[in-house]
């Protein structure tokens, strides 16, 4: 749950990102900037904003901004109604973005799952991303993220999203935030 | 038919317009920049700059460089093998894009079809995209895009591209371009 406040200043912050990316938004997208806390309640550390540019039945983008050390916590997207789940390409635009996959674990990775969390945190094939630098998530396999000490910005060009069918590896993640 | 060199000059300055824009390529991507002169010989007028990220069975990502009034020609993406025809998102990210589609003609329209090609533009309808506006254009409908005076950067979100199946309507156009 985030207050109407902390919803509010959390997008401005986010449009600072993103603007200092080049990325222009209307102001009707900045008003509607998605803040996701993951109903963990401490968003500086589980946490991403999304602006949704366009989600059809056959095609979405977004771009995702990341605060300093941010972490999406791990999650895949299933199969839904027999359609295959979603295919992800992340494409970093600015600062760092730490991605962690199904494959070999990384020895001495660069990010790190947040305190008290790691039991939830189950891959650990790093894969870095820095401006321009680009990888695709296959549907329904695990993956987390997080940025590095500048935060991020990165587009995600994928299939049709739908986050509430989203499955976390933290069963007490709720993907929608409660705004108070 | 373009040039060797004419290749590259055109991939550097279309490079030019992504950087001015804050996007950031590797070098990869720069050398493979895609130059579409449509087989009419006259780039300058008729033609187009891409760059795709990724283009899978499912989704597509690009980001299109249009210099100051070049227009990309007349055309539709048709169904193929049962599958509905290629469903396209343009976000304008710097400079202005006229944009024409199916529907009711625009009076007074700030672009105009090239000299001695009238014939071959059909559709009328004005969509112009400033940087941060976006229009979805779905499958099988006519369109033709002409940047303004400044040129134009676009991302474009889709479906599956095949260019080599787009239909336009000057049947002398040929959209896989040939390098001397």
């Amino acid at each position: 749950m985030i207050s109407a406040e902390q919803l509010i200043a959390t997008q401005l912050r986010a449009h600072e990102y993103l603007q200092n990316t080049g990325i222009i938004l209307t102001p009707e997208e900045i008003a509607r900037i998605e803040v996701a806390d993951f109903g963990l309640g401490d968003l500086g550390v589980h946490g991403l904003q999304l602006i949704t540019y366009i989600n059809t039945s056959r095609v979405c983008a977004k771009e995702l901004v990341l605060f300093p050390r941010q972490t999406c916590p791990e999650h895949r997207h299933p199969e839904i109604e027999g359609e295959p789940g979603k295919e992800e390409t992340f494409r970093c635009r600015s600062g760092v973005v730490y991605l962690y996959v199904e494959g070999a674990a990384t020895s001495d990775p660069q990010g790190r799952p947040p305190a008290g969390a790691a039991s939830e945190y189950t891959v650990a094939h790093e894969i870095v991303l820095g401006p321009g630098e680009q990888y695709t998530i296959m549907p329904d396999t695990k993956h987390w993220f997080q940025a590095g000490d500048e935060g991020a910005v990165v587009s995600e060009f994928s299939t049709r999203s739908r986050d509430e069918f989203d499955i976390f590896t933290d069963d007490c993640i709720k993907r929608v935030t409660v705004v108070e």
